[in-house]
C-alpha cells in the first residue's frame, strides 16, 4: 500500500467534550487533509459515533502504523473503532441458489466498477447459476446442503472463505439457512436481502404472506445475520406499491426489481465503510 | 332524489360469461349512461367484482324503483351488491381524542368539499378539540370512557349516532378500543388510521417499536375496523423514509403528516364508493 | 393461431351512450368471455377510450374474421381502433449504442419472460455491445452513422426491420436522433428513455443541467418517439432523490437504474396493449 | 440571552487542509461541546462548506463576543459566513392571496412548534385569509395591488417589515411578482413554493401546463426568490404521481398536499439554519 490512499476511521463511545476536536486534530497534526466527515449523537444513550474519511499522502505516520498510533486515544474514549483504507478493497463472497437476479445485478454492477470490493469467488447450493459466474469469469462453488451434511458442507466452505481473505458475505436469495457457528464467524459482515418489508412478514414466503394480508404496499429489507432469523440490524429498505390486480406472480416480478436494488444498495453503504451497528440498529453515514 | 343522479353499483359474485354483458345492457337499455366501469376478477378465488356509475337523467326507472328492478339480476348471479345514489352523501361521524391534526385535516378537507360526505357531529372522549369543531360550526360531543363506563357510554354514542343516521365512522386517531357490539354494528364502516405500516407494529406505541428495531422507513395505513385489533381490510398505505438521525419525537412529527394524508385518502375512497371488502381485503376501484 | 387466444381491443371515440354495453354485449353474444375491461372519458374532449380483453374459446367468429365482424360497430362510433392477440406477440428491434444498462435490462427480463414479446434483431451504430447479444442469441447488426451516411444507413435499417416484420422499436440509450422518415414509418411504435424528468432538461446531457441547477431529485421519461425531439407521448416517468453530495457521476450512477426501471415498465405496457395514444398524451390502462 | 444556547455556524471557503480541525479546536479549546458537524466538499469548485453546533454552557466566550472572536480565523480562511444562536428565533412574515392550504399548514405547524420562528405578522393582497390569522392571534395586514400602486405598497410593506425585524419571507401561494428591490433587500430570505417540479413548467397555471403534456408525475419546488423568476436556489421538491384520470381539478388536488408538504420542509430547513447557498445551488446539512 502506498501512502497515496484514503483512510476511514468508524468509531463509536460514550458521548463527551471535544470528541470531533480530538480526532480531527489528530488527523491534522499528522498532516492528514480530512475529506469528509460525519458524526452522530443518541441522545437516548449518549452514544457518540463518527465516520472520518482523510487523505494521508502527507500524513507523517505510516498506513502500517496507523492503529497503533491511534490506540491511546481509543482506549481514552472506550471506544469501538476500526480502520479501513479505501484502496484496500472488501473481498466479498456471494452466495446465491437459484434465483439469479441478484447475483445478475451484483455481477453487473461491480463491473462497472460500483462496489469497493473484489469477488473472488461465488459459493452455492445449486449448479444452476454457474453460467453466470463464467460470464464474469469468477469462481463457482457448488456445495450440496441437505439436513445431514450441512454442518459438514459448512465447514468446507468456511474453510474455502478463510483461504480467500474474504471480509464480506452476500446472501444473494441464498435459500439456505446458516448455522449459528458460522454466523458468528463473521458478525456484522454477512449481508442478507429479505424479500419484505421487517419487521413484516418474517420467515418464508413473505409474496404469500402480503398477499393474504391485503396490504397496499411491498417491501425488501437488507440486513445484517444474526442468530435470531430476520432480526439482525437493517441496513436499507424500500417499497413499491401493488394493488389488488396484482397476483402473488405479480409481487414476485415487482419483488425482484426492489431486492436487487435495496440488496445492492446496502452492498454500497456496507463496503464504504459508511454502516456502523448500534446493538440491533444501524447508522449509515451518507 | 331528483332524477338528475348518477348512480354507483358495488357488486361482487362468482365470475361467470357476460357478467359485465349483462350488467351494463341492464344499465343501456332503460337508457342509463355509464361514466365509469371498472371490473377485476379475482383468479385464485373466481370472484368477479365490478363498480359501475351511471348517469340516472333519462332512465325509465326511479331511483326509488331501482334497488327492486336490479333485484332479479343480482339473484341469477348469486351476488353481493349495493346501490348508491351520488347525491345522497354519506353521513361520518369522527371520533376523536386529544391528536388534532387528523381531525384539523378532515375538516379543512371538508370545507373545501373534497369529500363527498356530511359531518352532522364529532365524538370525544375528551373535552380538548371542541374548539376546532367550532371552528367549523360542527356540534361536538364529549363521552369520557373509563374502564367501567365504557358499555353504558358506548351506548349512548350509538343512540347518538342512529339519531343522526350515520353510515360511516371515522376514528381520526381515537385512542380507545371499541367494544365488539360497537364494532359489529357498523361493519365495514368504521375507518380507522394505525399510525404503522401494518402487520408490522401492530398494537401500542408503534413510533417507538419502529425507532428500537432500527427501521429506515415508517408507515402509515388506514383500514376498516373489525373485532381482531389492527387486523381489518387495509383501505390506503404510505410511507416515509427516516434515518439514525431521526429520534422518536421526530418519528411522530413526521409520521402525523402520513396519517393524515392516509386517513385522508381512505375517506376519500370510502365516500366515493370505491372500496370492495373481500373477506380480509379490499379491491379500490380507481 | 387457434381459437385458445386473449384478443385485445383497444379503442377511442367521440363518447356517446351505451358504448360499454354495445361493445360488451358485442362480445357476449359470440360467445367471448371478458376478462378485463377498463374504459375512460376524458371530460374536456368528451373522447370515450377503451381496453377490453376477451377469452376467444367459445367464440362463433374465427380470429382472422374479427375485424371484419367488428368493423360495422366501429364505423357507428366513428372509432380509431386496433385489434390484437396475446397470442401474437410484439415483434421487437432493440437500438442500443454504447450504454449497456438498459440492454441488459431488458435481455434480462425478457430472458424471464416479462415481456409479451420477441426480438428477432439488435441494431446499433457500434460494435461494443455485440458480447451481450450474443450471450442472449440474438442477431447484432451494426450501422455505423456518420453525418454523410446517415439517410442510407437508416434505409438499410428499416429493410432490415420490414423483413423481420418488427412492429416495435425499443431505443435503450440510442445515441443517435433518428430522420423524420423513420419516425413516421413507425407512428407510436417507437419507445425511447430520456434521463430526465420531462420536461425539465429536454435535449443533451441532462444530468449536468440538473446538477447545475442543483435540483433535489432526478427523473427518466420514456415516450414515444415523435419528430419533435423529447416531446413525443410520455408512457412512464420515475424519480430518485438526491442531494448536494451526489456529483455529476452519482447522478449518472443513480439515473441508470431509473433509466432501465422506467423502460422496462413503458415495454410491459406496450406490448401488453395498454397504451392508448391521444394527442400528446397517453392513456395507460392497467 | 444566556449562556444555555446553542449556536449554529453556517460557513463556506476554498478548500485547504485543516479545516475542520481549526474549526473544531476553536470551538473546543473555549469549553464548547460539539451537538452536531456536517460538512461537505464540492469537488469540481474546491468549496468547503460546513455547519456546526455547538453547547455554549461552558463556553469562555459570551455570545455577543463570539463574532469577533471568530473573525480573525474566518478571515484567514477567506470564508463567507454567518453565525446564528438557535435560542433567537427566526422572525417571518407569511404573505399569501386567497389560497388557504399552504397558510393553513404552516400556522398549524407552527403552534405545534415544529418550526424555529415568530410569526409577528401576515401579508396579504386580499382580506379573504384574514379569519386565519384572527384563529392563530397573528396581526393580517392587508395591502392590495395594483399596476400602479405596486411600488408604493411594497415601501410600505418594507417599512412594516423592518418595524418588526424580519429577517425571513415566506410566499404561502403568493401571487404577486415582488420588484427587483424587494427582492434584493431579502437575499436568500425570501421563501417561495412553486406548483411545479421545476425547471418543468415554470411561469403561471404550471398544473394546466403538466396536464397538456400528459406527464405521470406533478411535482412542486421550494426556492429562494431571485430576481429571476422561478429561478432561485432549491430548498425542497416533492412529487407525486397522477394519470390519465386525473382531471386539471384534480392535479390542483392533490398539488396543494404537495406545496405545503413541500413549503413547511424548507421553512424546516432555512429556520434551523441547514441551507447553505453556493450560487445557484443549495447545501442542505441534514
Amino acid at each position: 500500500m502506498t501512502r497515496n490512499t484514503t483512510v476511514i476511521l468508524l468509531l463509536s463511545c460514550p458521548d463527551r467534550m471535544g470528541l470531533v476536536s480530538r480526532i480531527s486534530h489528530f488527523i491534522f497534526e499528522r498532516g492528514g487533509n480530512i475529506l469528509d466527515l460525519d458524526e452522530h449523537v443518541e441522545r437516548e444513550g449518549q452514544v457518540f459515533s463518527i465516520r472520518v474519511a482523510w487523505d494521508m499522502k502527507n500524513f507523517s505516520i505510516l498506513p502500517a502504523d496507523l492503529e497503533e498510533a491511534f490506540t491511546p486515544l481509543a482506549k481514552e474514549f472506550n471506544a469501538d473503532w476500526k480502520i479501513y483504507f479505501a484502496e484496500r478493497k472488501s473481498r466479498a463472497a456471494i452466495f446465491v441458489s437459484r434465483y439469479d437476479h441478484c447475483l445478475q445485478e451484483i455481477l453487473w454492477r461491480h463491473s462497472l466498477g460500483e462496489f469497493a470490493m473484489d469477488i473472488p469467488l461465488i459459493i452455492s447450493n445449486h449448479p444452476d447459476l454457474g453460467f453466470l459466474a463464467e460470464q464474469y469469469s469468477i469462481p463457482y462453488h457448488v456445495f450440496p446442503i441437505t439436513r445431514e451434511n450441512k454442518i459438514e458442507q459448512e465447514k468446507k466452505e468456511l474453510r474455502l472463505l478463510k483461504e480467500h481473505n474474504i471480509d464480506t458475505i452476500i446472501l444473494a436469495r441464498y435459500m439456505q439457512i446458516l448455522s449459528p457457528n458460522f454466523v458468528h464467524t463473521y458478525p456484522n459482515q454477512i449481508i442478507n436481502i429479505h424479500h419484505s418489508f421487517l419487521p413484516a412478514f418474517m420467515g418464508g414466503n413473505p409474496y404469500r404472506q402480503a398477499y393474504q394480508r391485503g396490504v397496499k404496499i411491498i417491501g425488501a429489507t437488507s440486513h445484517y445475520v444474526t442468530e435470531a432469523l430476520d432480526e439482525g440490524p437493517i441496513i436499507a429498505q424500500d417499497i413499491i406499491r401493488i394493488s389488488h390486480r396484482d397476483t402473488i406472480e405479480d409481487l414476485r416480478r415487482k419483488g425482484r426489481d426492489l431486492e436487487r436494488l435495496v440488496l445492492a444498495r446496502a452492498i454500497q453503504y456496507h463496503t464504504e465503510h459508511r454502516v456502523l451497528v448500534c446493538g440491533q440498529k444501524t447508522i449509515i453515514f451518507q
